[in-house]
């Protein structure tokens, strides 16, 4: 007996489909593939990365007598100059040596982990506890998570502009519709309220708030929050908070997480290690549950559950180490990371803003910083990808063209780079704008008076 | 000048889209929500996870006179007794030390970690570059990746059963439809060819091959393989070659990947860490681009590079670690798992066989075994459901029914357990089944003969 069964044959079993041994008709014959013929998904041809469908489509030849400055890399890590804490890479290797973290977790992390976070992130207006948090791949499965979870194919979200472009590409490649909402850049782009609430129809199923923003380093206030609570509540619109620069403002303002602030509107927090800690590789992010008056209820809890089920989150080992990362490390690891990126905020907003033809503004947060570009001052380029593209050619500096954000007409400057390379690249941004400068003429002077 | 605009306001600035400044119509405001209904997606509601379906319909409340013993985890790591390698450890710990693999990967992977495991799996007949390697958050990323850059809702794809349910999971969930292939237990869970060929239609995209096998622990012969490929290359249909328990396969035979067998049809073979080096957890996977014959071409090549950034992949730290992870561990590693492994079947098998009502079926490979219930001989249950229900009840043993792997009247046993665990838990199912078998009656004989 060598694979079980006796003698007599198979026996017991019971073969639920049945097999068709009838000839294959010469019809059915006819509708299979006769040749190679195999072609991409729809989703995947609409899974459309803008940034890169940008930055592929520039000339970037730096000069060759001036070293290639990027200030376009929104990875804190880059340059060595902004290290995570070692307390981090300790409880990595304690999680490591613990022999505890190498099999499967919960499809939404192990209990512990979460508990972790829910205390972390716990605050008064804000309860969590560990049923509150789904542990993801990363920020960016947070977000995934969040969108598939509430919206359908034909539904639209609102999203904001300039923004992360990650949003977009999420919603477009599974059918849902993105309706941008203008941030104003003259209110240190604060959302432009009554544009958002215009957008708003019976097929909006998610307001995405991302707060300290990426690309543009603004920092809501109080006020400014409670009247986007107010326009999702008027309207029963759910939240996703974008909040993985969570804490990272500046020490003139102060940060205040959405849900915080609100005892009606159901919301998503989404967050994790990549920026605070410096450690975006790892892909440790987490959605926060907030749920109050219990909207989402059981229904939106289990449709995460499930969606998490479909890949698994987060490395075990990273997971393992959650809990020490959150709690050991000290405060003067945070305090001079944003001691730095104000600082070179600073520098760099202090530089352009006296060169004609920019208009910086000044973040207060997270580590980006648009400028503005007067396109009529700069007859030679057509727009903003232009501009940046020739800044590369003639100054080898290169700024991502806030076009990649659907923003045309600005740049963002990622303020993480050493201190002296800041310096320099301003420098050369200053005479590239002297060098295409061009004053209005008298003529349309006079036009505007 | 605080935010960089002069007195003068916000000057160079377009926005280029327009605000609503307009009063709302009443009509428009009617079509907007009135109150809080936050419903959960159809694709979340799709998300169908059949194992915890089943399970959690179960009422699995252990005798408390005997420890529980669960033969139903998947997961090598959970008592203990498979730890992975020193030397693999040792490479996560290097990997961290050397502060290099904190930030952003791109979203393939590392170049160095593409090219250490296509020179891993190269063969003569399949060669491997880097950039036929796409690394993932887990040989489950994997498998979805190449499931959604291949398939269009509506579309079909061909799943083995019994099989791993996480190919309908996922499959089901983005609207394409799953069509199951028999394998034949009395051929050693060979692919019943003849029926997998007659459920191609030309809407099928896409066949799944697993091998060796999750439940079954089977593994097919080089002839086998040739015959499966005849079937793909005759319908032009390409392979998703799950090869995670690749290599895992017992002395007596002999592990083939799928890529080295054909030339012409194109073939994604997903892998990774989680078995072979028994660190599941740490959601380290990738997919093999194998395309000799470019019928994948640029396109499918780019679809999964599209695919692969909507959430970046594997931990940077694992990825870090990967190539020492592939070439330092020694071949004594290997070896011991599989002996456990082998040793365990055998113990398993050769109690099984003996019990009158059962027949276990004796892998070749993997950590998995399938034991068949002749149903007719225990009246007292209805299916397999019942039958590992009551057993939980009776004798605190746990095995899967095989309704999770939609193949009734089966059960499946996890080989990773300790060895004395195996033996106590074969002595409780001959007990529980010698208490509730039945033979036949002479009449049903009599009707035989």
């Amino acid at each position: 007996i060598v694979n079980g069964f006796d003698g007599n044959g198979f026996k017991g079993i019971s073969v639920h489909h049945v097999s068709a041994r009838v000839p294959v008709s010469a019809a059915k014959l006819k509708a299979r593939r006769q040749r190679w013929n195999v072609r991409a998904s729809e989703m995947s041809k609409n899974t459309l990365n803008p940034i890169r469908a940008i930055v592929d489509g520039m000339k970037l030849t730096p000069n060759p007598e001036k070293p290639m400055i990027a200030l376009s890399i929104g990875d804190p890590t880059v340059f060595g100059n902004l290290p995570t804490d070692d307390s981090v890479l300790q409880a990595m290797k304690d999680a490591i040596d613990s022999h505890k973290f190498n099999g499967y977790a919960p499809s939404v992390g192990y209990l512990q982990s979460r508990e972790a976070v829910a205390n972390f992130y716990s605050q008064a207006g804000a309860p969590l506890e560990a049923k509150d948090v789904i542990l993801t791949s990363g920020c960016s499965q947070a977000i995934e998570l969040a969108i598939s979870a509430l919206c359908n194919p034909g539904d639209n979200i609102l999203v904001p502009c300039p923004g992360f472009s990650l949003y977009k590409t999420l919603a477009v490649s599974v059918g849902v519709q993105v309706k941008f909402y203008n941030l104003l850049p003259e209110k240190s782009w604060e959302v432009d309220l009554q544009h958002l609430e215009s957008l708003i129809d019976d097929r909006t199923t998610c307001l995405i708030v991302n707060n300290p923003s990426n690309p543009c380093g603004s920092v809501f206030t109080k006020e400014h929050l409670r009247n986007i609570l107010a326009v999702a509540s008027r309207h029963c619109i759910p939240i996703l908070a974008d909040e993985i620069y969570g804490d990272m403002v500046f020490p003139s303002c102060e940060f205040h997480s959405l849900a915080n602030l609100s005892s009606d509107v159901p919301i998503l927090s989404c967050g994790g290690l990549a920026k605070r800690w410096l450690v975006p590789g790892w892909r440790m992010g987490w959605i926060l549950i907030h749920d109050r008056n219990n909207i989402f209820g059981s229904e939106i809890r289990e449709a995460l559950v499930k969606l998490s089920q479909r890949i698994l989150g987060a490395c075990t080992v990273v997971q393992g180490a959650l809990e020490s990362i959150l709690n050991n490390t000290q405060a003067e690891f945070y305090q001079s990371t944003i001691g730095f990126l104000k600082s070179n905020s600073e520098i760099c907003f202090a530089e352009l803003s006296t060169v004609p033809g920019l208009n910086p503004v000044m973040p207060s947060g997270a580590m980006y910083l648009m400028v503005g570009i007067e396109m009529e001052h700069f007859p030679e380029f057509q727009n903003d990808v232009d501009f940046t593209e020739r800044l590369v050619t003639e100054q080898s500096v290169f700024c991502l063209p806030a076009t990649a954000f659907e923003y045309p007409n600005f740049f963002r400057i990622v303020v993480t780079v050493p201190e002296e390379m800041m310096v320099e690249a301003c420098g050369r941004i200053r005479e590239f704008c002297a060098r295409h400068y061009r004053p209005l003429s008298q003529e349309s002077n006079d036009l505007d008076q």
